[in-house]
């Protein structure tokens, strides 16, 4: 199978809303006249950031969902992406299961495969996704305001979790471990929340290196500092839809200071912490209801420099959490 | 020296024409109304697309200038681009010039570095591009015509040579493989052209595989075939801005069958293969003479299928020409 054919038989399909899809040296798109155009890539390294025994379907799917995640965290609608592979051979049951689930998400998210490149070399798959937001809609990371409630979505820490039990320092039951497994294989993206929240949110970000390391971004780009409460990591609490807010029962299974380390500096939860005013409340949640999406409030923006980790009787914790960085 | 050092360091510049920069989850864009969004991705691996011992000046250029031919090739006018970076270690001294040979090209082309992503993994550079053009102008690789004539922009072959050199299966004095090399290193992304072209070609591609194989798209996308003249492969050509066209004269000075293969299946040459209407013969010139790029006409396109390699004097070569695929 030659490069071309690869192309042809795994990733091309009829353009739907782009003007011109794979094949080309170019695709094209024609953005919606007035609209600001939100534009993330994200890469991905065997033995990094997948296992090389990962389902390839499931590595299909994060492919992606790590880019759309940039783009709900921004406040963007999905509208395309291109996929530039390295591939060490053309293996066709893994291309079969990863186009199809690389693709099978792209559908759920309207989100059209346009085009790429494809190379031999190291498995490396890299992939930037093109999103639309009305001007002055994207949520920054540099807006948050003294004051601002800080929340998190859906539940921090399963992925860490998952990757523990691969590395054999932690252990779950098998129910437990495949529920903590889907959150590290194929996390949701949180679109339909980072949408709903376009008037309402003033910062937000995608968690994907640690929840502390992370919105260290949004105090280092508004100037300003936080104060996290610990008291939802106690207990697994349950949303109004029924999903689990926080954290998952099988984290709040854990002793309270894993909890608190694979929830705050965990990593690879593409979960969105976002802030908003106090006055915000209502919206928040009502936004969260309509995305069909957890939130919960961990916390608010300070004056103050500096990140302040209480516990659940409100006093600092003073031990340092650890944030993922790829080159410390 | 950190993930987020690095990028501050090196590739962090103050947004110019984009909305919002490097740092964000996001970059923002506001492509102008009307325009269409012309997208293009490539991934460069160490070992395939470029020598370990490459300069790395040299090596930022070329990983820009490839992914600007493919905006050549559909005659859009550059606007900013994506860099995602897997290195194996964070060495200063090659960031230092791949980015400054990166960045000035960037600047002389005005397409600005907007995001991207760094990891740690084999070197891997994957860079996505993005530009504009009127609706309906973009030359795509199906809209030849039987009977158009068939161009090519620049030299063809001197990336090839200078591979060969290095692969010690070729050698020549000190400055011939300068000019050589260059080629190969540093190509020239035909950007005035492609937009200079936009009302008269009907078909383009940009040639980086090999002319036969590049062409060898346009022929199946439109449903033609074509026939390809060697006379410009007997001697080095002047076009009228002292620039060599067609071959240059390190080419030139090889035997004829190794012209033919360098020329017409070397690769890396990043030059334009276009076609336009017989009648456009003399917008062509002018347009390559606004550009300030040479064009050679080369053959044309036919309704007969198949793709047929002239002899000089006029008899079918019936030799076959390998084509690079990455997967073959």
């Amino acid at each position: 199978m030659g490069e071309f054919d690869l192309i042809e038989r795994y990733f091309k399909r009829p353009a739907k809303q782009a003007v011109l899809g794979v094949g080309d040296d170019c695709a094209l798109i024609q953005p919606t006249a007035g609209m600001q155009l939100a534009i993330s890539s994200d890469m991905l390294v065997e033995g990094r950031h997948f296992l090389s025994t990962v389902d390839p379907a499931r590595l299909g799917h994060k492919a992606l969902a790590v880019n759309l995640s940039d783009l709900a965290a921004c406040g963007a609608q999905p509208l395309a992406f291109t996929l530039a592979l390295a591939l060490p051979r053309a293996d066709e049951a893994w291309l079969t299961g990863f186009s199809q689930g690389l693709l099978q998400l792209a559908d759920d998210f309207g989100c059209e495969l346009i085009g790429g490149d494809t190379t031999q070399g190291p498995l490396n798959i890299c992939i930037t996704v093109f999103g639309e937001v009305p001007p002055g809609d994207a949520h920054l990371r540099g807006n948050a305001q003294a004051g601002d409630d800080i929340y998190v979505s859906g539940t921090l820490g399963d992925a860490r979790l998952a990757l523990e039990v691969f590395r054999g320092t932690q252990s779950l039951d098998a129910p437990a471990f495949e529920q903590a497994r889907l959150r590290l294989e194929k996390p949701t993206p949180r679109i339909a929340l980072g949408i709903e929240l376009r008037a309402i949110a003033n910062a937000a970000i995608d968690v994907s290196d640690g929840l502390l390391g992370d919105l260290g971004h949004i105090l280092k780009r508004s100037g300003l500092g936080a104060q996290i409460d610990t008291t939802w990591l106690q207990a697994a609490q349950t949303f109004g839809n029924g999903q689990a807010a926080g954290i998952s029962p099988q984290l709040a299974a854990l002793p309270f200071n894993k909890r608190l380390d694979f929830a705050l500096s965990g990593g690879d939860d593409y979960e969105l912490c976002f802030t908003a005013p106090v006055n915000q409340r209502e919206l928040v949640h009502a936004a969260a209801w309509e995305a069909n999406t957890p939130v919960t409030r961990i916390g608010r923006m300070t004056e103050a420099a500096g990140l302040v980790v209480l516990d659940p009787q409100g006093q600092p914790i003073s031990r340092r959490f650890a944030s993922f960085d790829h080159f410390a």
